[in-house]
C-alpha cells in the first residue's frame, strides 16, 4: 500500500490538499510533525511520498520546504496541489461567540483573520499556536476557548464551527508539492513545471541576470523565483525557481545545461504536471519541433560544408 | 529624548544590534512585542525610530519586515546594523548541565544549535518559544530548566551561562534596519545602500529580466533580491531589492525613474550608509561625474546642432 | 538665395531626389563632382546645403557619405529624400536598339539591369562609367552607342529613351540626406529620425550588445546599422546608426547620454523628419510624458524621504 | 593541378595575398576580371578555388563579395589571408617624377595616397582606374604617365617604382578569403573563424539584439558584423558576421541552431583557420569540455529523477 506523509496534524490544509490528488485514494496518509520530519520520512523510505507546502499566496514561500529540498539526499517533486485556504473559528460544542476570551491560532492564520477578529471578538486574547492543527488539538483538550484553522479540523476533533470563511483576503491559496526519492520522473504532459535550486558563484554581480538570460534565450518562462541564503554568509544566496516545461522538453534541457555551465551547482527538483493544466504560451522557435529541425539543419550543414 | 522601539523582549539580538548604533547612546529603548508592533509604533509617532530584523544569513529574509515596510503608511530605512548571532545555553543560578531536562528555544535558534544539543544534552526535551527573549523570560519565571538565546539575556534576567557559542554554523549574522517616518533622508556617504519594493504588472514573463536590465545598464549592483507574494493571487509577486548606492547618485536616480516607468509601482524604502562602509566598485561610465559630463555634452549638442 | 550642392552631374537620381524637397523650389542647385566634393562645399560655406546618397535598397550603404559625415568638421542631416531608382536605356537620336554595340553604365547600374541586357542586347559590350550622369554625358559626346541611367538625363543631354524601367528589381530605392553646417536643428515632428556615428573602445567583445541595450532599455528602435572601419586597424569598427525619434525626445536624450558614457565617442549627425511621416510605435513607459512623470515622482520621493 | 582564381589582373594585392597561402605553391593562378567572375568560376567548377577581398581596414567591407557569397549556389570559405596594402607610384622606365601630369589609380587607392600626391605631384591630374592592376596595365600601354598600385605590378608590367609606401595610413590591410564549393570543411585548429549570413524577419525591432544575445549567452565573440540590404526594400537588411570558433565547437554549434530557430534563414559560409592563429579567450563554461560535462550531467539527471 502506498504511504504518504503530510504536514500534520490531521485537519490541516495539507491533508485537504493531499486528498485532492488521486494517489491519495487508496494510500495510507501519515501526519508528520513538521515539514523536515515529512521530508526525512520520504528520504529514509519510511513513506513513499511526502506532501509539504511550498508557497502561499499570502505568506510567500515556505523556507523549511525550500531549504529542505535544496540540501540533503535528493528528493524530487512529482506532483502539486493547490488548496484554497479558508479559516473557521471553532469551539467545543456548547460554547458561544460571546463566551470566548482566549483564541489559539498560528501566527500566519492570525495575520489573515485580523479584521474579522477585531470586528467580532474585539476583547479576546489571541494565543500563538505552532500549527492550525495544533490549535484545534489544544482546543479539544480544553486549553483555550476557541481555535482558528481549516474547517476539516472540526470533524477530526469533534468541534463546532462558530464562523466560517473569516479570512480577510478571499481566495488565499497554498501550493503543496508531492515529493519522493528519485526514480519515477513523470512523463511530460505538455503542461508541466520544473523546479530547480541554483547555487551561484559568490560576488558575481550579474549572476542573476545571466541566469534569467539563459532561460529567456530559449523561451523558458519563470513562474516563481525565491532567493534563499546559503547559510555561508550574509548576502550569499541560492535561487529556488519554477519554470514552465518539462526536463524532456528541448528548450528546458538546453537551458538546464546552460545553467549547469554558469552556476556553481544546479539541483534538479523535478518535472511534474501543473495542477491547472495550463500549457505554456511559447514564442516562435522554441518548440521541440523547432529544436529538432535546427539539429537536422546543423547536421546537414556540417556534412555538406 | 530620542525613543527607539526594537523587537523585544529585552535581551534579544535586536537589542544587541541596536546598541551598536550611536543613535542608541542617549535614547530610550523600548521593547516591542513583535515586528509589526515596532513598525506601528514608529508609524504612529509613539517612537522616533524602530529597529527590526530584515534578513538572516541562516534563515533568509524576514517576511514580517519586508511586508510591513512594503505596505501601510510610508516608513524609510535610515541605518542598518549587522549582529553576529551566537547562542548561549542559560539556566538559573545553581542549575548544572546534568540537571537539564526541558530547554526552551525559538525554532530558528533550535535549528542552529541542533548538533550541540544532540552531543551535550541528548535526552532533553526542546520546547518552542516565541522569541529568544521570551525563552529567557520564561526560564527566569521557572517554566523550564534552560533556555537558548543571546548571552545578553543572562544579564537582564539574572541567569548564568552554561555554554556559550553553541551554534553549529559559525558567523551566522542577522541584519537589522532602523526605520522612521520619511523626512530625514541620510546624506550620501559614498558607501550607501538603497532599498526598494517593486510591484510588477502581472503576467509579464520578462518583467524581472527587464528590472535587472534597468539596473545593469546604469551599472547599479544588487546586493539582495527577494520575491514576495502580493496577496492577490498565487504567482503574483513583488520584489524586495537592495542596491548599492544612494538615491542622490545619478546612476541610482536614473535607474529608479526607469523602474517607475516599467513597474506597476516602485516603493522607495530609503537610502542609508552601509554598515560595513564598503564603497561600490563601479564600472566605467557610471559615476556622477560621468553622468554630469554626458548631460553637458548633450546640452552642447542640442544647442549647436 | 539658398544654394544646394548635389551629387552630379545633372541628370542623376540625386537631382531627381533633391527636386522632391520643398527647399529646392527657389534654390540654386549645383552639381558637385563627387560626394566628398559636395560635403566639402557645404563645410566651407560655398553652399548652404548638400544632398548626398546614404543608402540604396540594392547596393547598401554609401561608404563615402558615411565616412564623410563621420569625420571632418561637423555637418548635420536636416532632411531626407527617397528616390525610386529606375533605369532607362538612352541613345542619341536616330540610333536604334539593333545598332548598339557599346553601352556605358555605372557598375551599380549594370548590376541592376543585367537580366534585361542579356535578353535584349546580348552581344553588346558594357563599359564602366563613374556615374550615371557621366555615362549620359559621354554618350552625348559620342563615346559609346548607348548609356544606362535616370530618364531625367535624356532631357538634359538631348538623348532619346530606347527602353524605360529596365531594372531587374522593381522598387529599388535610394535614400538621400540633406546636410548643412550645425545651427538649425529641425523641430521635432513626432515622426523623426536621428543619425549617429558611434566609436567604440577596441577589444570590447560585448560593445555592440551594450550599445543595443542602451537603446532597448529606453524603447528606442533602430532602423539602420552599419559597421564601418575606423581606418586604424582591421577589425576596429565604428557604427553608423539611424534610430527612430528626435534628440529632443526624452528617451532619445537619455539613450544618447548613456552611449556617451560607454562609447569612445558619439557623433551626433542630426535629427530630422522622416520622409514617410511614419510615427514610431512606442512600448509602454517611454513617451515624453512617462519620462516627465518619472522625474516628478523622483523629485517627490527625494524631497519626502 | 589545383587551380585558383583571384581578383585580377595580375599584380594586384589579391595575387600577393594568394601567394602567402601554401595552397598556391603548386597551383595554377588565374586572374579573374572581377569578384563576381572569380566566384562564378569556382561555382561552375572552372577552378577549384577563388580568392576574393572581403574587407579592408580603410574601405570597409567589400559588398560584391558579401553579396556574392550570400546568394547563389553555395560557396564556403576555407582559408583567409591578410595583405598589407602599400602603394607605389610607378612609371615606365625613364620617366621621372617631374614629368608626370596624368596618374591612374583606383578611387580607393586615390583616397589612401591623397596627402602624398598633394605634397609631391600637386599639379598632376588623377584619373580613375577600375583596379590597381588595370591602372598598371594601362600605364604599360602608354595611356598615362604613372599609376598607383601594388609594387608587385612593376615586375609584372615592366615598370619602375618612383616612390614606394606612399599611403597616408600606415598598416592598411585587406583581408581576402579563399572559397570553394562545399565538401571540404577544414578541421578545427583551436584558432578558427566562422562566417555567416543571417536573414532576419522584417519589422522585428529587436532582431539584432536577439541575434547578439544568442551568441553572447554561449560565449561566442563576434569579430565582424556588416548589415547588407536584401534588395527587397529599403531598411530590410541581412547581417554578414564573422565569429570566433569553428562549427565543430559546441558553443558555435548551439549558437547556430539558436540562430536557425529565430532567423528567417542562416547561411553558413565556412569555418576556417584564422590567419593570425589567435585562439579565442573564452569565458568560464563554454569550452567543449564544459558542454560535454553539461550533457553528461543532464543525462544523469534525466535517468535518475
Amino acid at each position: 500500500m502506498t504511504t504518504i506523509a503530510f504536514l500534520g496534524p490531521a485537519g490541516t490544509f495539507a491533508e485537504a490538499a493531499l486528498r485532492t490528488l488521486p494517489i491519495s485514494d487508496n494510500a495510507e496518509l501519515i501526519a508528520a510533525g513538521s515539514t523536515p520530519a515529512a521530508l526525512d520520512m520520504a528520504r529514509h523510505g519510511q513513506v513513499d511520498y511526502a506532501l509539504v507546502p511550498i508557497e502561499s499566496s499570502v505568506e510567500g514561500s515556505v523556507p523549511l520546504t525550500l531549504d529542505g529540498l535544496a540540501t540533503g539526499s535528493p528528493l524530487v517533486i512529482v506532483d502539486e496541489a493547490v488548496q484554497q485556504v479558508s479559516f473557521a473559528l471553532m469551539a467545543r460544542p456548547g460554547v458561544e461567540l460571546a463566551d470566548i476570551t482566549r483564541i489559539a491560532a498560528h501566527p500566519h492564520a492570525q495575520a489573515q483573520v485580523r479584521s474579522w477578529l477585531a470586528a467580532n471578538v474585539p476583547g479576546a486574547q489571541v494565543i500563538d499556536a505552532h500549527s492550525n492543527g495544533a490549535a484545534a488539538a489544544g482546543l479539544a483538550e480544553g486549553t483555550y476557548d476557541a481555535a482558528i484553522g481549516a474547517a476539516i479540523a472540526a470533524q477530526i476533533y469533534g468541534l463546532q464551527i462558530l464562523a466560517d470563511a473569516i479570512e480577510d483576503t478571499a481566495d488565499a491559496m497554498t501550493r503543496f508539492v508531492l515529493v519522493t526519492r528519485p526514480g519515477t520522473l513523470p512523463a511530460p504532459t505538455g503542461a508541466d513545471k520544473t523546479t530547480l535550486t541554483l547555487f551561484i558563484h559568490q560576488d558575481t554581480p550579474g549572476a542573476l541576470l545571466s541566469i534569467l538570460t539563459e532561460f529567456a534565450v530559449r523561451g523558458v518562462n519563470l513562474t516563481r523565483i525565491e532567493s534563499r541564503p546559503t547559510r555561508k554568509s550574509l548576502g550569499d544566496y541560492s535561487f529556488s525557481i519554477d519554470i514552465e516545461g518539462h526536463i524532456a522538453d528541448a528548450r528546458v534541457s538546453e537551458a538546464l545545461m546552460g545553467l549547469h555551465r554558469i552556476c556553481l551547482d544546479v539541483r534538479f527538483l523535478g518535472s511534474y504536471p501543473r495542477h491547472d493544466g495550463k500549457a505554456p504560451v511559447l514564442r516562435t522557435g522554441v518548440t521541440d519541433v523547432d529544436f529538432a529541425e535546427a539539429q537536422t539543419w546543423l547536421d546537414h550543414v556540417k556534412e555538406n560544408s
